[in-house]
């Protein structure tokens, strides 16, 4: 059975032009996939028209009459905004219209709508946002949460667990993805005092399978594990960290390699490796975070990507969606309160 | 007058061959130092005489008859190890006879005798590791706490911004050095309890000078501002990421030079460029992080640097003691006790 993708064609800095390139280049990588797309009968149309993709079997134009900006606060999205095309792309997942919703749009809209609309899956204490990173040898690690979640207790870091694993299991078609609790040693004794809990929690009760343990913030690259589950607070700062390290770097070296006539020269020979480095790291590749833990599959690009980022994660939204991940999540997160609570009963009768 | 430095000359991977080289290094740059060096009369002198130091003016050696090994508990180098070069270089501090002391040695051991014997500044809560990280312009910039602190309250997170601004004096002769807190966001809103809560106790009481709010990850290296505060979970997160970032980064680019013959030409003609990025991120020019919040100067250098990077890390200690830092860090958290005093009294009056 062929996915359906809704689509807020109108998310993102250069939307529709960015929104509808990227479901061009998603088409042609996934013919089957239906794209419901959502957004303003004055550009839209005419974007599709550009793709020859007016018309096409494959493509449903949906035409709204609002459009939340970049600048919209949240809670004014929720209030009003009720026929953008934002809103109108998650109401079309909670309606079982369709199975996934990608939106390049204001971020913090998002996911207040998602929530709102998708609700959050029953028996879960927060929704997480989780993506991608590159690793060394380009097996990626998925890292969560990066939505900004302060103050997470031991229970929700081990949801984190179990959710972190069905993304895994979605974008890397991974069956079995091992996942490590980000600490600041692999020591039993080391961290917060929920990290610790939580640790003790899965491995008393067998929560949460393939569990390695803690990992710390130089292990991320390695591919020591699969999943690297953190509260949001450390998530942001890591990845923050991340994108400020490499800016640094990459700045660095460009203007070493600028110094002299010489080692421009070498760096004008040396370009396809530069090349290969760039395309390595390229972000777009690893365009598409996903809220998780909502009643429906919600993923958001990045709003500066062009067409090949935005397709990436309406691809990143497409495998999820194929691979069923949020049904089968819903069991686990089931199965894993059971276990919480037997493990609190017994304790308690101790 | 002239500083004094104790070393423990036993401590880190390859001593005291390590820790001799960079005292003779150290002494060129700094001629009028002395240097009290503590350590085993079999390895020791054999190591000064290598470098013509044996009887030289500015070196006195104090043979010890214990090590301190990279693997003993820090509870057993407290109860234990009474003549150890590690303890007795701390305590030539605390008996005032020398301004600060610097070991490549076991972390932990030297972090709990340093608390030990030269105990927190009265009015402190908790002691904190500083260390100074390369930056875009070659400025640096202060972070703390790298210590592991965990769980840290707001108000201690204001006595690091003090802590902090005082490292930065010393070791870069910065009269009036900006600081910020580390957060997810700068806007007021975001972020932990105790963030927020520092950041409005710094602006309601004028407890800091030179305070700038809130930075996030990618501004580390951006010279935004002279010192960054975090707590120790956070902090170490955050190093740690920065050092697997680099890795990382540094082992995806030499991949790609090595991928063809025509890349090898390349990186080799641009060799100067690479040795510029090498030397400019060289981890031994900001070796040497500082005990802060101690009642004397503890200075500790990476274990696995050469003599060179531990030539820097007696740089550090100089510095610090050359500015005496520490009796003005005294005075200030002082002040800063009374501030807050008084601005809770007011609280409660209104």
């Amino acid at each position: 059975m062929s996915v359906i993708i809704a689509i807020d064609a109108m998310g993102g800095d250069k939307a529709p032009f960015v929104t509808i390139e990227g479901i061009a280049l998603a088409l042609k990588k996934h013919p089957s996939v239906k794209f419901k797309v959502f957004g303003l009968s004055e550009s839209v149309p005419e974007e599709l028209e550009k793709h020859n993709l007016s018309g096409h079997e494959n493509i449903e134009f949906i035409p709204c009459s609002e459009v939340v900006k970049g600048n919209t606060e949240p809670r004014l999205a929720i209030r009003k905004f009720k026929d953008s095309s934002m809103r109108r792309a998650i109401e079309a997942v909670s309606r079982k219209e369709a199975d996934a919703v990608v939106s390049a749009g204001n971020t913090g809209a998002y996911m207040v709508l998602s929530k709102l609309i998708l609700k959050t899956i029953p028996g879960l204490q927060r929704a997480a946002i989780s993506t991608l990173l590159p690793t060394k040898n380009g097996k990626g690690v998925v890292m969560l949460d990066l939505g900004g979640n302060v103050d997470v207790p031991a229970e929700v870091l081990v949801q984190f667990c179990i959710m972190g694993q069905a993304f895994a299991k979605g974008v890397q078609g991974n069956k079995n993805p091992t996942v490590a609790l980000l600490n600041i040693g692999s020591e039993e004794l080391k961290g917060t005092a929920s990290l610790k809990e939580a640790q003790q929690m899965i491995q008393t009760t067998n929560a949460v399978s393939n569990y390695k343990g803690f990992v710390e913030g130089d292990d991320i690259f390695e591919e020591k594990v699969d999943v690297i589950v953190t509260d949001g607070f450390t998530g942001n700062i890591a990845l923050k960290t991340i994108e400020g390290t490499v800016r640094f770097f990459s700045g660095i070296m460009k203007e070493e390699l600028k110094r002299s006539w010489i080692t421009k020269i070498g760096a004008l020979i040396s370009k396809p490796a530069f090349m290969g480095l760039k395309k390595r790291l390229d972000p777009r590749r690893y365009n598409g975070a996903q809220f998780l833990g909502l009643q429906g599959i919600s993923v958001k690009s990045h709003g500066g990507t062009d067409g090949f980022g935005f397709s990436h994660a309406l691809g990143v939204a497409i495998d999820l969606a194929e691979n069923n991940v949020n049904a089968s999540l819903e069991r686990e997160l089931e199965a894993l309160q059971e276990k919480l609570i037997i493990a609190e009963s017994s304790a308690g009768l101790e």
